[in-house]
């Protein structure tokens, strides 16, 4: 995620690094590359004359932005629901902590909140892990025993067995008479919450937006801008190509923010920083059983993933 | 579902399957034919010229384009929708193992958590059955005893009853002294949310967007695709067919793909993929119980159903 | 409600039943002379040529599909809340029957539960009746018993009291022990939910569209329609009649299935098929306390109620 | 609220009562003379012609109507969030009753349900006049008893309040032994509502729609009219004033039809009918205890506050 | 928060203070500038005719309102989401009050409400002063006690852990028996609100809408507002400049208030009134436990924060 401060209306104008430019200047240097081509030839092709005025252009314009704002509409959703989801984490996560800290005798027993907390944590990180695909034991190794570890390293679904070993902290700590059969249902509650925001992270990553939509927008964004030049040469001269260009850019940055926070998970520049959200739980968690957290140092650069 | 991995942009443009267009190629052929003739004889019908030129076209293709615009949404939530509950679905299915795998005295009792986990999963299964009209005796017959089994194959309703004998599973198992009435609420609680899962999907199956916003908006695309090439032909020329067949098969692929995922539990290539959601969720809760799960072998073909 | 199967394009372009119209004929029919007449006397009254062209229409077609876009969304929206509410009322029914049959010693006592499921199908029926304003006593009748009818007959407000005697049977079976409190609170959310599902419908009922919306976008689409061909005869001639009538179908057909649905609960032919969803449930529940259902016969038309 | 029977589609175009245009006449008024004028002058001033064509009044009449429906959403959406929160204060008033109602030993008792109901329905009138800034207390006299009134008129948010006093009343009725915990908990839950329903409406009345948003479309809606004429006159001639008018109209009256149901609880004509509703509750709650309820006579007039 | 009276339609055209107006002045200045540059020279820079017209303008004009309108969108509601969520502290330190207004013994007993309500107080304060990154000291230290001070003082997530002392106090309330672990239950779901209240605020501060749309949109809309005057000059002449500054003041408007409220919590003219809110919540829930409020003076200035 790209995080800036507010900036000059005038300097934002020139921003490089966070603005989808960079990525999309091959497909623009094309594109101008023709509205140059097109241009110097007045839009003659093997002297065939193609008769394209501006008209339909217009039209279909017109249409391919409602299009776009339908794609883009979605992909957003996807994107802010997956960040409410972590959201729910980490409030889920400071409320099950909260019940844990304040169970009667939980202090001198044999089950442990710290222990419970780091079970906590290990959800946490192998959600995160299981998101973008990447090895969860460098992360699990320090929060797990070797019992758990070993179990949860077996497993295809790790989060869904952590919650099970949640689920078993609780009733090993109903056994030892910390707690009864109300606050076990409480507790249980936020349990099933977990499971919904896990289910919701999978629900997002394995259902992208209907493949058949995004060909079909591509496609016309693409034919789109390719027929551009054609079309206005013949009202707009040697300006063509910066108007082109520009209008290019707009439609296809567009469709490509929407391409990049369709799946919010992963680690493109406007993804959601999963790992900084990672680390604010760790901390918050355990500041609230009253460990003494690291002053995280002073951010300073401008991507956080 | 089609997945696809991410593609480069230029190979995206010729992607064919997983595309709308092969199914809708009679339709825009007819209309490329239209067109030649029209540009062949300059928009004129038995020597009566038809006046029309882009204005109103430009006119109604926006008018038009919202209109699709709002069909399109709400079938695109009518598929998220369907999708959600699914997702839900799988939380709670998760949720009911946990709680069934941290029940006191579980283990040495006449009562057996992998009869329970059977039966949610033969609850999954007949749901898939109910929503695509197929037959569920295969499925359940492997997952479900005798008399369960006639139970459920002689009734209309086969998830409402499947809830019912999980609903007697839990009064059995707190007869057993297993669970207490705070712990059978909870359970309660997850199996209204199995009942609003399973009415939520009937809803989508059994409500279709009402019918006459469909025939509108079908008479609406197609008249508009057939006035096209008679606005156009005067200022286009030879270009006309190219252009008609580009806008028309916007308008109708928009409108097709519309029509194909307002019925998100079909099967279609865009609907969802019910049958692996269907082997997920059966490998998730057998994972929780401590059963050992096949490696599922790497899908290698795009479409899954 | 229309139910239809998937027709093919060609066949839908003239589809007749389930159009709107039939309705809208004399509307469409009368702006067909206006045209006729604007086409025949070139847009000349009395002398005077009225000065229309495309341009001024076109900006205003615009602004009127979005508005007209808007009520479309607003009146959609109360379509498919009203289509929830009854989801959620089937969804609830079902859960309180689960909940029954899974009660203690419930066969073997005072209070029965074929009882309870009966009261929950009149509190179906009622709403029913409530809703469209016809006579509920005749489905009641074979509901309740003796007293019950007395005090639902005499009663303004009908689904809530029903909702009060299933406290009440509660209550009753509370006292003969076949419920702790735990299980009551449990009865007790799902009644709760029968309140909303009730109050959520009268909602939809008693508080329409704001009426000054209304009145503005029913003049704004037709004096615009009767504005089109004033505009158009100059450019299109001989074609004005035939556009003008296409164009002003959309719009006009568009206001008049937003106002059909604004109002889901009624009889018109988009309405929801309230009589099918009362039987629906009606049969579920029955199934699921074990009673025989009647196999339904095949629906065979097309428009269900 | 406006009320009225569905009228013919002819008649409706005639409409005085309920539609905002008298309220807009003389603003409305001024812009046709100022049209007339221009028409007169063909858009001269001081012998300045003023060079305005349609074109970019086309480009900023898409925009406008596109930020005119922005605001329209945002002040439906408010309206109708305000209308939910009444109707769930009938529901939880209805629920709560029906708590009340079917509580052990209840009727032989200190604690009377009647003093339960009478505090819900000066809680509903309460939260009325709170909202409409008008004087409660002729409503509450009625409705309290002494000890009661002294409290809540000294008090100055007095739904909290009342709410309170609801609190107390169950906690009175668990020392007399007519619930238990669990009860009280379920009542607890509805009071939550009650809280939330409470909180949701203060925060529609005092929280506006950003006022620079207001004064941005305001300014722009006007200055865009004005412009009107001027752009119009040369191609529609003497029927700029017309046309002109017609525009101005739809876009004056969305965004007053806007302004008036942003803050839907005020006594605007689109308003909501919280005095009909507050009436409608008390019924209910009182029909629900068994008292008989007057039949409300027939309303007669169109207009209901 | 800008606080207005309704104002008379006319004199709101002229409003200065809370239009964002005066911010853009010097952008519109420089704008204004170039437009008279332009027109002085027709457009023609260093002997070469900017050969730019309406029409390509046109179409870029509604696609940039569309892509506008999406970024406004996202903006209101994380606006209005903030505004919910203070919506819902105010209601949910309510609901707590009442619950610990009605617990058993409450008034002779060791934990004393009054601290209880201080704690709540806390947590609202503490949340405000996060969510400006101001310093809490001043407004926490009037609230709690030494103890409290000095561990919230020394912490980092500063409500979470106010959070935790709200559950140590119940817990200390349930061993001096005020309450029983039902009632604990009902203040712990309380909690868990509080828990998403904050995590929600936190989400809304810590997660922009993605960077790259606010370049993107930014970019398009200023570079657009510089192309205007060329494409204008040919056909508006010397009323260019008025054109111009008038639909970039529109564009420009949109889009600073879009980015003032994005971020809601701020001191921005536009952002909601934390300030006022803070008082509100403390005085309702002071006067919830009988304490006399100060009669807040009336707000004579236009903008609260």
């Amino acid at each position: 995620m790209i995080i800036r401060k507010k900036e000059h209306w005038f300097r934002m104008l020139f921003v490089w690094h966070g603005s989808v430019l960079p990525a999309l200047l091959p497909r623009l240097g094309l594109l101008l590359i023709l509205s140059l081509l097109v241009t110097y030839f007045h839009g003659i092709i093997f002297s065939f004359k193609i008769p394209l005025n501006p008209a339909p252009l217009t039209l279909f314009g017109f249409v391919l932005a409602l299009f776009l704002g339908f794609r883009n509409n979605v992909s957003y959703d996807r994107f802010w629901e997956g960040r409410k989801l972590w959201g729910s984490l980490l409030n889920t996560a400071r409320s099950l902590t909260r019940q844990a800290m304040t169970l009667k005798n939980i202090k001198n027993n044999n089950v442990s909140v710290p222990d419970f907390i780091q079970l906590l944590s290990a959800f946490v990180f192998a959600l995160k892990h299981q998101l973008r695909g990447t090895e969860a034991h460098e992360d699990l190794k320090s929060r797990l025993n070797e019992d758990q570890l070993k179990i949860i390293t077996a497993s295809k679904y790790k989060p869904a067995v952590i919650m099970l070993l949640l689920g078993e902290w609780i009733q090993k700590a109903k056994d030892e008479n910390c707690l009864d059969s109300i606050q076990q249902a409480r507790f249980d509650e936020n349990f099933d919450k977990l499971s919904d925001i896990l289910g919701g992270c999978e629900r997002i990553v394995s259902t992208p937006i209907p493949y058949s939509y995004r060909v079909l927008l591509h496609r016309t964004v693409y034919i789109y801008c390719f027929l551009l030049p054609f079309g206005l040469v013949d009202s707009l001269g040697w300006f063509t190509p910066l108007i082109v260009v520009f209008v290019a850019y707009t439609f296809v940055a567009f469709e490509a923010i929407a391409d990049e926070i369709e799946e919010p998970f992963g680690t493109d520049a406007n993804d959601l920083a999963l790992n900084s959200m990672c680390i604010m739980i760790d901390e918050t968690i355990h500041e609230m059983i009253g460990e003494q957290i690291a002053v995280s140092q002073k951010i300073t650069q401008n991507i956080i993933d």
